[in-house]
């Protein structure tokens, strides 16, 4: 079997690593004859596995016309589809990053619709920067004057996304600087492009995760960032619009979380019905699973409940506000995290301060709580007469759990990010689930001291 | 007593009402007149509190030194001071705004720490635009070419916050258009400025609230936007970075409600200890008051309690449940009611979709609870002979109760959002309290129907 056959076998059965195999060992110029006489769509399949250095050499090989056509397949949904039957990872291992001058030429080539296809066969998998980035910006070279560049952005700048920034590149297409447009609005028509660099580029990576794009352009206050392939060839730029939509994608996955479920990944009214139910309810089991713990404590303390049922009656109100309190700290805390006004070395400054604040929370509402008894127990005869004992009780478990609450709130957003997880993960039921298991022994705990002799 | 003195009394007791009663029936002339003679402070108060008209005629009676100077001392502190004595309603009615051509000489006359002052002075309520604008900005006349632009903008672009977008203005400094940079950029050199106006320019007024700017910015997809007085005349411009920094607020603040509290409005670390605690512990004591009601609710049930101690075991999950669930819709709703994915129309849509969730998620929880203590009775006997109904109890409860808290906390964002308040605030506590209450009755009313006969 000669390598041809060999190749156009492995593509009919769509054994792509077979193919990569047939292919690799041959020098680059033979692997463009054999391209060369190929099938159009047999063609983009091959080049597209081989490996990157390889792809390009055998690029350099072809006739103009069929270099043309070549990257005009890629664009081609039949194409994406065959590839698309790979599994994700195996793609991953098999499709190399495309050389960056390729992949310029490339998206320069063609329409929107086919570039969203087209970057897919790039190998940029979904959530990197390479499906964001558009190729409409200027290039500009540093051995110009300002007179020129303005010259050459008044003829090439029309399909530019942005005219705020545009971008110099060196000989190989390799991105050397960014330069604000009011640099060369303000500069003198004969100064040298290169005398406004400033070597302070920022540029992103293709294959890096968006959110990277969302903190570079936080930081940078530029509204356009340049992205390089791993060579530093400029392949594209990313505009601030589309890294806004990244953000606000971002917040809602945070905001779902913390409303304790998984996060949609879809608008509401869109995703279907199961993967939604699904979503929310692994959370919810989870939840339900630590929960009963509860019905566990409570069975440990039945004989205190059948001797004093009226103890029964505060439990609601009782662990309800250590679920609140805490969802209050963790709120703050979540919140002043992702601001990045507290970091994880504040702990214990953050600790010191909830204390306090759990101390007085808890001693407002264990005194509303003691009153409410009071007041109830002057016109009727409900809670009997040890009401002050009762009053007492539940007034001083309030203190305690309000200030637990406080403190688990406050803290497992430090715990969660100190082994690496997300502090958004410690949602407001989160947090009441976890508290009310403790709530329930601190509460039937100081019942046992206060009523024993009397209700137990 | 002459004008004069009165004018001079009036300042010296703070009458404020007084001092412009006692000028604003005088002519411009004379107001000059009398304003010539004041010292320099009083001289600035008397002008602050003149109707905005009159002192835009008085001002222009002022000869040119004492108008700059006049301008120089509404940027001090001391009188800034003196003003601030007055109640901010008060200060309200009697400032009127100031005229724009006199705004826009005294903003590019003070240095940024004196114009903060300043745009205080001007009347400008805080959280209103005319806190965040800068007068730096680059104008331009409508008869000029481009290639004059240009060579304004190389002029007098250097302090300017922007070039990305520049301003044309009219002889009476009234707002006409913006034009993008790129514009200017792309035209040929010869063309009028006039032509390549859109008239689409988006304008701000001064006196409106910052979250008008934050909306207006996301709509237009400019990364500067300009500020007018009501008469229309450019007074400055606000740019993306302080639109973010006030969109950013506002989302804290959205977080901050639906952790079921009052926005703090300052870094969690800085604000003082005491208006933390009281803005925290505001919510927390209406949510306990609410779930004092669960105290009543059980006391009503007390007889079945005693019965049955099992059935209090159960409570804290069962009324969890009902919270988790209600937490999760209520998120979801708000998050994308602020997508504007979902709106009020649409609550027959979410309503029918969160029926059918809330049933799915019920039954699995229901025989999760069901299956638990099943397993449970088979190995111990801590749920009694009548075992199976008590699992049915909680089973058919589970259902009930995720179903109302699903559909309580979707329906109580359109509730709030129906009535005109924000929907953020039906946070996870505040669902949670609503479904606790609710879930009790439906949780011992299950009971009443299958236990009755055997257990109670």
């Amino acid at each position: 079997m000669t390598t041809q056959e060999r190749s156009e076998n492995a593509i009919a059965t769509r054994n792509f690593a077979e193919l990569r195999n047939s292919l690799e060992h041959l020098p680059a110029f033979e692997i463009g004859a054999i391209m060369c006489e190929m099938p159009a769509q047999n063609r983009v399949l091959a080049f597209r596995v081989l490996p990157r250095e390889l792809a390009a050499d055998a690029f350099e090989y072809l006739p103009f016309d069929i270099q043309q056509e070549l990257l005009r397949s890629l664009g081609q949904e039949e194409v994406a589809a065959i590839l698309d039957e790979m599994a994700p990872d195996d793609r991953t291992v098999l499709l190399d990053e495309l050389p960056g001058t390729v992949t310029n030429q490339l998206l320069n080539l063609l329409n929107p619709q086919e570039r969203r296809i087209a970057v897919q066969l790039l190998g940029y998998e979904e959530d990197t920067i390479g499906r964001l980035m558009t190729p409409d910006y200027v290039r500009l070279r540093s051995e110009w004057t300002v007179q020129r560049a303005l010259e050459h952005i008044r003829r090439y700048g029309h399909d530019s996304e942005t005219l705020n920034l545009v971008y110099v590149v060196d000989d190989n297409e390799k991105l050397i600087d960014d330069i604000r447009i009011r640099k060369l609005l303000l500069a003198q028509p004969t100064t040298m492009v290169a005398d406004l660099l400033e070597d302070t580029a920022i540029s992103l990576k293709a294959t890096d995760d968006q959110e990277t794009a969302v903190e570079a352009m936080r930081r940078s206050d530029l509204t356009a960032l340049p992205v390089t392939d791993s060579d530093g060839v400029l392949i594209g730029i990313v505009t601030i619009d589309d890294i806004l939509d990244v953000a606000q994608a971002e917040a809602t996955e945070d905001i779902q979380k913390f409303g304790g479920m998984e996060a949609l990944d879809e608008p509401y009214l869109k995703i279907a019905f199961f993967r939604m139910v699904r979503k929310r309810a692994g959370w919810l089991v989870v939840l339900f699973l630590g929960e009963m713990l509860t019905a566990t404590a409570m069975g440990f303390f039945e004989k205190e409940i059948e001797k004093a049922v009226v103890l029964a009656l505060f439990v609601p109100l009782i662990i309800s506000s250590g679920g609140n309190s805490g969802s209050q700290a963790a709120t703050l805390v979540i919140r002043a995290m992702a601001l990045t006004e507290v970091t994880l070395r504040d702990w214990w400054r953050v600790m010191r301060r909830e204390v306090f604040t759990g101390l007085a929370l808890g001693s407002i509402l264990g005194s509303i709580g003691f009153i409410r008894i009071a007041l109830w127990s002057m016109f009727s005869n409900m809670y009997g007469e040890h009401w002050f004992l009762v009053a007492l009780t539940v007034g001083i478990s309030l203190v305690g759990i309000v200030l637990w609450g406080t403190l688990s709130g406050s803290m497992l957003p430090f715990v969660l990010r100190r082994v690496g997880l997300d502090p958004a993960t410690s949602s407001a039921p989160f947090v009441a689930t976890l508290v009310d298991v403790t709530g329930l022994i601190i509460y039937f705990g100081v019942a046992l001291v206060i009523l024993e002799g009397t209700l137990l």
